[in-house]
């Protein structure tokens, strides 16, 4: 129950556990146009360039940054956590030029401030924000902010990391350019792999560089001769076969519970968490607004050890909950409610396991946690 | 018995399908410890930046290159087969000037041909070579051109994708300074990490750099972070926690045979499959001196159809073999012999498929292969 990643169901882990074969043999060529096809599903696509990058969440990242930055682009990059710090890294070691736009760690990204950013910067060719702030438990306003960047003729590169399976996510109605994920949030699949999506217009931006892409591994032109189109598959990098089979398994296994059943399902566990977390006098980070299901920022209370916590969790209950991050470090803990994790299971072992390690630790907490989310799932 | 990814042994699949941990996990940690220390015996070096990257060959390969070359540095490249070309691309892509030393397909890096480039470009920076060609079965004199590269005060980047455990390879003892390899390969571990080892004069060069390392994912000053010495672990990027449970069962069964038996192996079932093979009255392109044991090159013979041969092979026999690449397509096979695939049994089994195959195709095939390969068996 960390930030990532999530427990895997054991019907992904067998599946990783067959048999490796050729990443060219024509019974994997099919697996992955299956892939391809339940990855266009899980993320409300047609663009034809989706795929897994054959690397984890931050190798996504770079795939999206590394192909459509050039030397001299502005990029006007959202920071509410960790993520959008990575993003400017990107951007400046691809040789743009990163406006940031900054909101304090554990709230939403401020539209208006976007607005203002494009208003001061015309030119600027993209916008780049993080879905679901995985360093603080934050949805922010995907549509809303790809609607900012279509008005102002930019493109939106969208980090989907910790949003894609468990909140609503919808690459073609909302208008996204590119968008990276990962595999080891809630598809609950080992992590290793991140799904991209570019839309036609950002394929377009691709193919009209006048610089090469400053990576053989990641340009697209390249890739997608192997994970494209139909047909004859050229060799471009030996696919990581195995981690593709776990891929596979999971999203047979989302596409099966259906995609707004599995939100609904993130959000009916995140309540009930969230009832007993208060029923202890525990308060959660983040505005009831902007809150994320699958990530809980919970607050610290005062006279707890965090790391003697943690660790007890880890050792007494095999429970791994998440640390604060950078400026969060020692004020909340990370609570995951990801994929195969998000289960009534965990809700009431993390709320006994918290609730009897902050008592050992001498911390008064108030009793009723345990009724307060069995109300919960009661409805 | 393709060019890789080779046959994964059951425990290694097994390890794979663990349930997966945190990447911070405490007995995550000590069992990165254990893979680095395990990769640095059988690489035979002491260099602390050892680690397996999180992506395919192809990423390890970028890792080198993108940390290693500055825009304007000379980095004198040989190609004698697809790999060669493709460091190249990297040089290119981060800015450098690649000075190519060209052999021909299936034959050795020429040496005398390396000492002219450097005496031509006494400001080259870096040797780059391949020392066991995939794409011909060829291996090239990698102490020797190390040496080269030294005494011309350059550093060396060896590609040992397919050279690591298969044939002799000493990281400190030939002066090596920057290396990649893969796991798909004589390790028989699945597809997907990249082993990497940087010299402690490598490592000078990357913290000298005048500009940042175009890549945030690769940059090894950010990744030591994580994998660097010993003590508390800095998250970089989320790992590929069941892939490195797989390379670390793979790495303890190489080091319970030992290395040197594995060599000894490898090269065994190549004498027993060379054997056959001229029994058949079929040739090996590349000359017996530089042969590689792990990748075998046939030459097909007049009037086989080697799309159908392949194909017939995989259905019927469960076979894969690898055709030929680039200059060498439809006129070599490429029939591996790694890691856990390399056994009498699949000997054998390809020996008799072939027979068949061919003779099913009406091509003369003289008798006795198997005969021949038992013989050296036999000693």
């Amino acid at each position: 129950m960390g930030p990532g990643p999530s427990d895997v169901n054991p019907r992904v882990l067998a599946a990783m556990a067959r048999p490796t074969i050729g990443h060219l043999d024509p019974e994997f060529i099919t697996m992955m146009d299956e892939v391809k096809a339940m990855l266009k599903a899980v993320l409300k696509t047609n663009n034809e360039l989706t795929m897994p990058v054959s690397a984890p969440g931050s190798a996504g990242m770079e795939a999206c940054f590394v192909n459509l930055v050039e030397p001299g682009d502005k990029v006007i990059v959202c920071q509410n956590g960790v993520f959008g710090g990575r993003m400017r890294e990107n951007v400046e070691r691809f040789g743009g030029i990163a406006i940031m736009v900054e909101d304090e760690w554990g709230t939403a990204i401020d539209l208006a401030k976007v607005e203002a950013a494009f208003a001061a910067n015309p030119d600027a060719k993209i916008l780049a924000f993080v879905h679901a702030e995985t360093s603080t438990g934050v949805r922010s306003d995907a549509q809303a902010l790809c609607k900012i960047a279509q008005a102002n003729n930019a493109l939106s590169i969208v980090d989907a990391v910790t949003s894609m399976g468990g909140i609503e996510l919808d690459v073609d109605g909302w208008g996204i350019d590119a968008l990276y994920s990962g595999t080891q949030k809630c598809l609950s699949c080992p992590p290793g792999i991140s799904p991209v999506t570019f839309s036609a217009k950002a394929v377009e931006v691709v193919k009209a560089r006048k610089s090469k892409v400053p990576s053989w591994f990641l340009d697209t032109n390249l890739v997608m001769g192997y994970w494209g189109g139909s047909g004859k598959r050229a060799y471009h990098h030996t696919a990581p076969v195995n981690a593709l089979y776990a891929l596979h398994e999971s999203l047979v296994m989302l596409l099966e519970e259906g995609l707004e059943n599995a939100w609904a399902r993130h959000n009916l566990h995140h309540q009930a968490l969230k009832a007993g977390l208060e029923a202890m006098g525990l308060e959660l980070l983040v505005d009831e607004a902007d809150r994320l299901p699958q990530l809980n920022s919970v607050k610290i209370p005062e006279g707890v050890d965090d790391a003697a916590l943690r660790s007890a969790l880890l050792d007494n209950y095999s429970l791994e909950i998440g640390a604060g991050l950078g400026a969060l470090a020692g004020k909340v803990w990370r609570i995951g409610l990801m994929g195969a994790g998000c289960t009534r299971r965990n809700v009431m072992l993390c709320l006994d396991a918290l609730e009897n390690t902050m008592r050992a630790q001498g911390v008064q907490v108030n009793a009723g946690a345990a009724d307060a989310a069995a109300k919960v799932y009661q409805g």
